[in-house]
């Protein structure tokens, strides 16, 4: 950790924060400049953290060496982890595409687009019953009607199910039902859940928050994993951003970067990263291409009757493309669809 | 509503949804231009909304005439909410000045803090005692003691105390002990903690997301309102963007649209808002000037040995200039502190 | 165009508007709603922007039907432009390569990099004469010097290059001597630079500004197009955000959005857009996936003695790399390199 | 500047850098930490920047100590820079309001405003001869005609003048007829023209970039002082952000940063800060609490014909209403109208 103190900084102050530092149990460098004094701390930065240096009015910033993210490191571990629920895997040679629709809003609804997008090559059902909207005046799911659901689906047709959890209330109940856990982009901070699913053990599939930083989204998956849950599949789905052509930008040099620091597989939502229904072949091409471990897609097999989000629901021919389409930049980056 | 068609979209498309639109019980409107159809739908727009017309491959976008709030909208009510607990008041003739530290820490430290801004003038004391903390290695707050040392301060000194609520298993216990109940900017779309605090009845000091809309907030509040509880007082706290010279911007754009849309209290935290010690007095001074209700405002009488955010706490010495300074600029706002 | 007006707006503030809009010889339609009045205006919509009818007090807010930009749009010319300088063709079948390095340094530097990215498929080369840096201490271009050396690389290797152009007055001097002007995202809307190169017919590669929309970078490349230019190359290069883990975030969701809306030729620059050495590989395969028509790339022979951006540099081996992965990608997307 | 390895460094890698920073003359410093080697180099920045140490393969990032401007740095310089222009002065006791119409339309139109300004304080007439406008079908600016207006103006009415400056050729005849030359928000680092308008000598009003940071704004004001014109006003106008309520984010933390921090005085622009007329007044007085030296806006009196901007002019009455509002919070902060 280095310390910057301010132009007018006395070399009394800068002792009594070395001290400070000292007994920590920390080693202290002092670096008088010409117009700055510079300090130095070496040793675990998150003990140093707790010194909180940068409430001394004496002290213009303080500059971290190491991350605060640790055991999803790759530092920590150098192989890539793979979550595997039901019989579909994230994070291996296989890449997943993961479909279904926005909300689950019905028997018949659930069942045919589950059949089409496993005929296609998907490996996991996706569909929320508890939904997270902007307004309380919008469709808010189907509760556990909508988790039994999901549940009937992978017991007909083998197909792992991912759902969205929204409280430390639901995490058994979905836990029943489901066989992997979204924490949504809304709740990606919210500390109680995160211990909650951590404490739980199901996979977990844990969604960048709409302007979390990377290093923000590693520490929500640090909290899951501290709270013993290593099953953690991260996912990028946009972030907010000034342009509004499309209804989140998404950040596929996130996902590049995740891939270098980090073991946990990584998928990107090209259904909310663009909003847009006829970017999402487009960018799940580029998602392929850019080291993802996968995709998580919104289907509808009749968007204009979806109860939400369907202006970016594929239709079942469109997901048929897109599995198509998808086919050769998964087998350019050396992995199998 | 206003419904684009496509440039290529034909006059039978048109028409569908036309049809659509007129049975659910709204007026349609046919406007065929040079370049493109264009729909009208007159009516109520929350019942538009259902219809998602935006998911019909024909349409190029839908453009809502209405906001989607309501009950907190100006156009509802005209008059200001007053917001009341203990005997502090936010939204009325006074400033409101609520202070004290960001974390509760032990009883000697939140009694002296307490006493030095009740004597300067703060209206209500602030404290957490669930602490959302970025990283599992940071102290996350000392729970249902750090509420008890906040009720006693309240019994001591006659300050009604505020303080954040992080998941609905909290709320019963929070309603015990504390006065107001804090939405961080982390939770603000957990709509479960929304609904759980709306019917909660108690006041309620909402904090604007980290990169929420003015309408998200707005929406967010409806969502309180809607559960029962018309107690609520929004808090800009600040955005984030991409100037890293503070820790957010503070958005006083926003307090001003706000006061003409909403007929809710709006308090500033410039604590937050700038992440900063030395930005605290300037823009405390701004949010006078701005047409706030009030401001919520960190201190500490040792920053040094905070164990949050002591960076941007203001000392005793300090909090009491702060009130000096804001005296004019409360009074040249027509308001008394 | 759409016309909200204001709560209390009246019908005769209405009348007013809409005889405006007639006597601008366009069609004006009148929609009262329950709670708000709505006007209309059907015909050429620049003619109504010129109304300025956003400046009446009781207008709530205009909502533009139409875009801006006009002779850069698909709905005027469907087919894809090629732009051709030298031997090189963006926008065809062929996925183009630019190469080379940030800045001009000498002869030797320049040659050497120029030899090895030709080797390795590159079509043309980049190298800065005139450099726009944030600081004045900072090392600022060879400027003219720099010129005859691209002129002479050309001459010598056959590989045409681009440059930019950071003022009115180099214009003519840079047309002597490069193949393709290089408009930086600093000046995307310095207006008299777009209609000087305009003017001057050059080939232009435009860059889209640090937080331009795409709407706004269609319109810099319509202010080239009217001045008489149609040979306009369009760059991604990432946008400004919060994320401060890598330089920009590179949008691809725009080349996408641009490749339907557009039929101007799109590259990206995964340099700038990511800033970070190590991602430059990655995010060139996704630009490849997503259906850019080529990319702009930075390479060095030796970046630690490079006079700018060598951090985000590729030596020769990682070029070379580069186009060995592009290869599979760039097949996948039905195009050779 | 602190100097941070991958954590796979070698010790002889170090030493490479190290030896370099030691043949540049400065102080090198070796700290091996338990996770990373972390490297120090004592001395003048200015030449560190030029080694680009961040190039190293082996280097993870370089932080930087100092700031990269100086002489418009406060360390530089304590006291409060003055600009006078005309019977103007920016930075002084008295709050100055720079006001008048977004574009120079018309004798009358410019004389009408003019004098409405002055008789209620206005101590400097702003208005547009030169427009940048984001497409090219709108209204461009009346050119040399617009100037001629402005010092007719200026001449009959005693009113020093601002207008904006759009590219390098333009300089001369701008210093001819105008008192303070504006550099526009999309033009902050255009530094052809940065570099001209500090020849110039001529007071400069420097409007901060759209997305540019608090130093990049202080960049560009060094440049303008390096090429010897120490003659500058610092302009907050707003930055881009998520947020479309607003036209831009005003941002007053930057304001209170920049007077701690610069010897420049700095105006605020509420008019393009909030883009909204109704908001232009409270933001007005927020920028006077702040600490702001003054604040520059736009008139017209009558906003609905205006050739651009209307809707964020404030009319002959409005501009009176806020020199009104203004007067008690300008004497707030100890200064006068």
């Amino acid at each position: 950790m280095i310390i910057v103190l301010k132009p007018n900084a006395t070399e009394e102050q800068a002792k009594e924060i070395l001290s400070r530092i000292e007994s920590a149990g920390l080693k202290p460098l002092y670096m008088p400049g010409v117009e700055r004094i510079v300090l130095g701390a070496l040793g675990d930065e998150r003990v140093l953290q707790q010194l909180h240096l940068d409430a001394y009015p004496c002290v213009e910033n303080v500059k971290p060496i190491l991350t605060k993210y640790k055991m999803v490191s790759r530092e920590v571990q150098a192989h890539d982890t793979v979550v595997r629920f039901g019989n579909a895997a994230v994070g291996g040679n296989k890449f997943a595409v993961i479909a279904g629709p926005c909300s689950v809003e019905s028997e018949a609804q659930l069942m045919a687009v589950a059949e089409v997008v496993k005929q296609h090559g998907a490996v996991a059902l996706r569909g929320g019953a508890y939904k997270p909207r902007t307004s309380p005046y919008d469709f808010q799911g189907m509760g556990v009607e909508g988790l039994k659901l999901l549940h009937k689906a992978n017991q007909q047709l083998g197909l792992p199910t991912v759902s969205e959890v929204m409280e430390v209330g639901q995490v058994d109940t979905m836990c029943e039902y489901v066989d992997c856990l979204q924490i949504g982009a809304r709740n990606m901070q919210n500390y109680a859940l995160l211990k909650a699913v951590g404490e739980s053990k199901k996979p977990v599939l844990l969604k960048r928050g709409l302007s979390a930083t990377i290093e923000e989204l590693l520490l929500a998956a640090e909290y899951i994993y501290d709270a013993g849950n290593p099953n953690i599949i991260l996912c990028e789905r946009g972030i907010r951003t000034y342009e509004t052509a499309t209804r989140n930008t998404l950040d596929l040099n996130a996902v590049a970067y995740l891939k270098q620091r980090t073991h946990l597989p990584v998928v990107v939502d090209p259904s909310h990263g663009t909003g847009v229904r006829e970017l999402v072949i487009p960018l799940s091409r580029a998602a392929a291409a850019v080291g993802a471990d996968g995709i998580i897609v919104e289907s509808h097999l009749n968007p204009c009757e979806a109860l939400s989000d369907g202006h970016q629901a594929l239709t079942g021919p469109m997901f048929e493309q897109l599995m198509q389409e998808l086919k050769p930049f998964v087998e350019a980056a050396g992995r199998t669809l």
